[in-house]
């Protein structure tokens, strides 16, 4: 038994499991490689990685695999002048979390790395699978990848954003569900009329596109990838069962949340970025929340409470930190990543023979 | 191949299969027993019946079919002493649509029917299933419809409400998801923390109890049963699916608005009822969502909506109409009950062949 469906054939890999490519250090080259080495896809998320740090990082990969990988992106969205005129009031509403972490305000220099820049090193390393959120990019980078023989990847949280990618040409979509960890994806409208819980979503999305629709959000283990299979899904993309690994580099205490958590302690919140994502109640989502309509749109909060987010890590103090998980978090595990995808495999096909058997 | 179940054997029914009982005039004695006749559970919505409705229905179910079928019951709340001193405003933020429906406000006899004779009818007529919602009946109840031999199925949206229901001694359990149309049944905290996917909570809620979970919530055709039992449930539960049979008792402009509605044509609201429900946006959830916090709790705003629903049915105004739909509505048809039945048990066969062969 291999799994193998329309996604693997595509990618070229064994197994419909791809590690979702997580921003802001949990993807590295370690934990990435052994996804590949396992026979699934690993994705660096490169979306906050300076040109550089990715071509070091897809560097190291490549050392460490000889398999076909992904690099995820973040598509830029324009600065709005409104969120611009909201940092000095959001700014005064943060000094408690720096004064309690005993910081003082960052100079902003940049509000997010040049996608140009990232995306000319995903053409100039012939990166095999270019996968993104956010948007759309435009039709000259979407021809420069297909000339690069590059698979292209995108993600839709409606069936219209998916029906919209397909016709501008990706190879295969990422169906993400409302149960997902981290920012949601929605690019076609505004995210609360975009909260498709992943059992509705799937099977309505495959129903409008024929290029394989990857299902994401609360996918854990076997029994969620088999469920995928079952709604029309041709693979999964897993975040949070993976960011626990070993090979993770998510913060420790950020794995230590996870493992303690249940279904009910995540939350979507816009506190930390100004976009929504799913994440691990704390006291900086509570305080902020109560300030909703001063917090910056996506990119300027994110920029704003770096500095907080990176002092809170280095202290360990996870009541300002982001504790980016989906609402599967009590299945997660501390196994390996070669153990969740061996295991996620043999669980389904286990699964497959004995619903069969029972029939 | 009978996708025999743990549930199937409990309940004494061919397939896994729940028509849920959706409450206000839809799950007619003729949907119920055709869908028990077609091999499923019919489930008789009568959370808003009063006994001699609910006994009148019994009787007609039972001339149509013998076999097992369930009736379905609001588990009461205590009225809210808070909920009393919104009233006036509530109605006077409603006035504008009794002026636009010609009506006067109502006088309001009473709030909801009462319970105790509601499940005098239950034990009396000898229901072969009791299934419940909002809450846990008492000890006493529970044992009178154990020594009945009813079987005795609760509602979950969390894992910790499971392990209650199945400590206070149920014989299976509907997860709900987030995704599920109608009233939330959640009864252990508040409803903001106990919105989980589907995907998520089936097998988080499995890992945590003994008795069958039953899924629900986006679940609309075999795609979502296959998914369904691969995710652990014993079966599932289907409203918005049989929401648009010819049998039911929807409005027929309901079920218009289904068959014409998207995934994201649904919200959660409290506005009809004081307590949080998905259904499709109209004018009433927009207008008067912009005054929540003066809409009374459930079944306060219940009691006071009831006039203006019932003359927007009246006067075919879904604009007032409370339109319940889950987020799996893109994929609602026009089939009869033993159509979907019948279609359901072969796409999920069908499919369980196909993932299995290509491997």
């Amino acid at each position: 038994m291999t799994l193998s469906t329309k996604l693997t054939e595509l990618l070229g890999i064994d197994f419909p499991i791809i590690q979702a490519g997580m921003a802001g250090g949990t993807t590295t080259p370690s934990l990435v490689s052994a996804v590949c080495n396992a026979g699934g896809l690993g994705t660096l998320g490169a979306g906050y990685m300076s040109p550089l740090q990715m071509r070091e990082a897809i560097k190291e990969i490549r050392q460490h695999t000889n398999r076909p990988f992904a690099v995820n992106l973040f598509i830029p969205e324009p600065i709005d002048e409104q969120a611009l005129s909201k940092v000095q009031r959001v700014n005064q509403v943060m000094k408690k979390f720096r004064d309690q972490l005993g910081i003082v305000e960052s100079q902003i220099t940049k509000f997010t790395e040049s996608f140009e820049d990232q995306l000319e090193v995903v053409l100039e390393e012939k990166v095999p699978i270019f996968s993104f959120t956010f948007g759309i990019p435009s039709t000259e980078i979407l021809q420069a990848l297909k000339r690069n023989q590059t698979i292209i990847i995108g993600t839709a949280t409606t069936v219209n954003e998916a029906i919209e990618l397909e016709a501008r040409g990706v190879d295969a979509i990422v169906g993400q569900g409302s149960e997902a960890g981290g920012h949601r994806g929605t690019f076609g409208g505004e995210f609360e009329d975009s909260l498709i819980g992943t059992m509705a979503l799937i099977p309505q999305m495959v129903d409008h596109v024929k290029v394989p629709v990857i299902a994401s959000g609360g996918i854990m283990d076997g029994r969620g990838l088999l469920a995928s299979l079952a709604l029309g899904a041709e693979g999964v993309q897993m975040g949070t069962a993976f960011l626990t690994c070993p090979e993770s580099g998510a913060h420790a205490e950020h794995k230590r949340a996870i493992l303690g958590s249940n279904e009910q302690s995540t939350v979507l919140t816009r506190s930390f970025s100004g976009k929504p994502a799913r994440g691990i109640k704390n006291k900086f989502i509570s305080e902020m929340e109560q300030h909703a309509e001063i917090i910056p749109s996506y990119p300027v909060q994110n920029a704003l409470s770096k500095d907080i987010r990176s002092a809170a890590g280095k202290q360990n103090q996870t009541d300002c930190m982001s504790l980016w998980a989906g609402q599967g978090v009590r299945l997660s595990k501390s196994k390996t990543a070669e153990e969740i995808v061996r295991d996620v495999v043999n669980q389904t096909i286990d699964l497959l023979g004995k619903i069969q058997s029972r029939n």
